[in-house]
């Protein structure tokens, strides 16, 4: 494939200013960077938070967001090994990192001061032509369908490494908050094949039937439910052993502390801006329970929840609209109307 | 050694009620309990709980209180096994559990939904003869001195168990919280012992030097530094990787959430009636630290916490009195005026 | 229920002597005991190897064998808390335990130097009435069929806790050697609900229809192979993370020690008298390798195991006869002409 | 600095050819590589085989050994991050691997398959520079005594790594064979301020006293001891939990299976050429004991086992000799007649 000088791209110059969808240069990988084709990217509402810039870390202006994307690998740079032209390969959150410091030498590259982050700090997946470190970007099988793998790239390692971070042996029972959502529908699957026994929370019955089929073995509707802690300690026996906070409220996580089982695990995996956990000390203590926050996945995380993806285990519901239609996403998203996931085509 | 139909104990009748140090009949140990001379015992921060009943948890009344003993045995239920007349023991905190449910299984017998707890829902150590769960109960090797032992068996095992709930490794940091006080002095010690480098948070230069001679490599003095957070990551090279708050109070396990380093771990082991942890939901996800609840140990952690004692590696400054002056030891705690543990000696 | 004074048992007055079927008087059951009415119960290799006394461990003589019993609970000792009349009870390998000891004391009772032995130190379920511990007895929900879970009580525990000992993550691959035998079968049941990659090795066209229906994704028939290392290597894409020996063969574990991937764990689960592990050291050291033995689960794992079985995953074929029969089994064990699990029905 | 054209060397052209002491060029950095100044390098039983060629790996020819250098940074490779002119470096055993496979993404680099080997696959520390992947080289701290840290960078990593893999908790029994050696005196030491009781295996009173002025608790000399594993078993109170078999004979590491504790491990950390793990299967099982091959350190694992030597816990009696007299050191190596560790001054 030849590689073109120019490609489209959605773009930003300021956090909130004008989501200009125009031609930009295709950029030069680095000695230790791949160039990805990017076919189709997953849109998360981290792209939107990076938009707005309401994290309390800065963004790169301007900025190219987008890190669910999934492509083909079109040129290496110079010192790059282990990957050759035609590749599947992703883009993901880490973009990369200095792979010396204590948390990269531990494999927990995501906490690594130095992180490079694709749709944040290095142009992301909303272009045609990334550029992604060679090492941490993601290896996808040949043949993948690369718009239904997108999701996974982020939405897909997120509940992934929030489940592995519950710590859970299978057989015992995990409550997903927020079930019926983009990265909650993911977290069922994954929990349900993981070999755990899902409890599913959400609303209405439209939610509860689409759970139910993708494996919850309980669901509870927090709409008709008067008692819902009472009623998913009743329901698992004594409280679920692990909850995945998908969309991490305060009254959602306050609620999960007091109906998770005794030695259990309550995970927070959101960053709704602003939020705060609280949980008393007395019952927190007498059930010996822990509260984690769960980041990004890893490179071993990344392959893993591909891995189950590439399986078959794992369905995600996307519908796919032109990269050129970005901002009517992030219309939506503010909106909160977005059901399922959106994915963009960077081809139109 | 003949066993008297009567001794003295300390009694309450209501919480909050008058403490009377009277005569009452010796408790007979049934069919799975010994019956144990304590010689004395340790007062704790619990047993004025139990006394006033500020707990969301009732206890038993009339109430002999007391979970710190130590002492000799000197009768055996029938079906008790491995015990003998003459062997030293120790009452703790918890007394028995059902040894069936799936926490007794996994050796969290704490969390027993029907754990039972001496001083507090089973007669304590403010007594002369008390009776103990064969199984429960501490053994303690024989030559200990009894009075030395008897804060390790509260106190030590809940210091040692939040230490073991940190999850650390040797050559890790871990900052104390309220380090130079009765609990705080003995996980300084037993973080030493377990190969940590220890931070220790206290007020004033005599505190800090006390600290100092029982192992901390840092000391923080919070009535000096401008900066708590600041200096203790810059102490530790990145923050402490695990902190014990030994004195629950809502703005140091803020603090701690703030100055833990990343994937590390903030321990909440006491319990002030009414406290919250209070954590911002951004930071901990992004930094991927844990908040545990530690409770008190199980007979394993029972026996090393011992076993580190009995190898000379902990000391804890006591102040005997005798059992008939509790009361005025609970009206120093009240008044915070409490330096060290008091021990109180049953003869007298 | 009113429980008869004289019961029909198997028993045997020396090791390899003559299987009695014939009236043996009912037990009456200890303080700490349950009286069980044996339904039915498994027969398992172990029920051999204690009639001959090949083990390096003494029987108790004269001896009613038998440790996978499932019945009814018809008398409480007297200290007995936490079972009712009525209740459905199973009879396991580890009858009892101390309780006391760092063992014990750690949840791994099976390892407690005082463990009595169902069947092997204390008399088993081969009789209509046996008694068992009521800690240790197995907890069985109501409804449950007797005949079928009884096998579960000692090879579905073992084969599970084995599972456990490999500490393998979802998604990763287990080999289970000799997967279409008794054992075998049970363990592909297992990883399958855990979540796990099953490779299944046995011989013959039928055992591979027969696990491949139980789960396995893959299986190398080792009649068929000509190197059965290289093939599961490359099914496995670098080898097996855990494999478990269930059929612990000399050869076969040396087998796996070569075809384990690198980190991974080699479980030896199976008693054969005198047999031999034997690994190469340099190996075994680069490709950092741990060989683990797995016993008996302990109570958490009987109560898991039971838990996946009643859940529906875990389907066991067995052969009911009588217990008067049992000593034709013996026959067929030793000729090696077994296939499935029988079963014996006490009332025959 | 200005580096020069050429510097000394010993090189060998065939594997156990002549050891030449001549110029050679001074090696060029890649991108991602550091230059080295070497200005020490212990010299370890591994040179001895690498020079020899007696392992199942073929060596690099003609070949540089050495992998216990430690120098001055002079140069970087144009992609280098982290490193600056003037730092201290240490060159190790793993010179660097793929940082793509599922071990480098899971930190198990060491098992990497494409693992570059320092003064094996890629020329060593006996030269006066030395090139070094970046990633993997360790990081000195200003001020280091460089002869005194170099054999930390194999021997004591090594040892450290083991102990790591012994998976014990602080007041844990270890027992250390071949406790008075070059790695087994390390061992001692790094097991001692990780917070283990050490019981140390060797022969002869001054041994016993080298070792107990290390920090072991309990000397057992094999030379007098009647009965080393009840010697042991009765030291420790019921076996140690870890073993660390720093010369792995075959009757050392069969005795380890027998003296250690029930659930304890084994650890092999030799690499005799063509010795054999011997374990009885059933022993094995019953007592659930693990046997762990240990390989070397990742680089977490490198700069832990540097930290506990730069805090001064670790002490490592070296004698120094030019790099010119490294042929005299093998024949030494060979005869057995090292004690200690030798480290050559490269300026010699």
């Amino acid at each position: 494939m030849s590689i073109p000088k120019t490609q489209k791209a959605i773009i930003f110059e300021t956090n909130g200013g004008p989501l200009q969808y125009k031609d930009i240069p295709v950029p030069t990988p680095k000695a230790n960077e791949i160039l990805i084709n990017v076919k189709y990217s997953g849109v998360c509402h981290t792209d939107l938070h990076a938009w707005k810039g309401d994290w309390p870390l800065d963004t790169k202006l301007p900025l190219v967001g987008g890190h669910e994307g999934a492509g083909v690998v079109v040129a290496l740079g110079e010192n790059v090994k282990g990957w050759e032209i035609g590749d599947l390969a992703g883009i993901k959150w880490l973009n990369g990192s200095c792979m010396s410091c204590e948390y990269c030498q531990k494999a927990n590259e995501s906490n690594c001061a130095s992180a490079d982050l694709s749709g944040y700090t290095h142009d992301g997946s909303f272009q045609q032509f990334a550029t992604a470190d060679a090492i941490q970007a993601a290896r996808i099988p040949k043949g993948t369908d690369l718009a239904q793998v997108s999701p996974i790239l982020c939405a897909g390692i997120t509940v992934y490494k929030a489940l592995k971070t519950a710590n859970l042996s299978a057989g015992e029972w995990v409550a997903i908050s927020g079930a019926g959502g983009g990265l909650g529908s993911l977290a069922v699957q994954y929990a349900t094949a993981m070999g755990y026994r899902v409890l599913a929370i959400d609303g209405g019955d439209e939610k509860g039937a689409f759970v139910k089929s993708l494996g919850a073995e309980v669901f509870v509707d927090f709409t008709k439910s008067k008692d819902i802690v009472k009623d998913i300690v009743a329901a698992t026996n004594g409280g679920p052993h692990g909850v995945i906070n998908v969309s991490v409220s305060e009254a959602a996580v306050s609620q999960s502390v007091q109906y998770v089982r005794s030695c259990g695990t309550v995970v927070l995996v959101g960053l709704p801006a602003g939020a705060k956990v609280i949980a008393p000390v007395f019952d927190s203590v007498v059930k010996s329970i822990s509260i984690k926050g769960s980041y990004v996945g890893n490179r071993a995380d990344t392959a893993e929840a591909i891995d189950f993806f590439s399986r078959g285990l794992i369905k995600c519901p996307i519908k796919i609209v032109g990269l050129s239609e970005l901002a009517s996403i992030y219309e939506l998203m503010e909106q909160g109307k977005i059901l399922g996931r959106y994915v963009v085509d960077t081809s139109k």
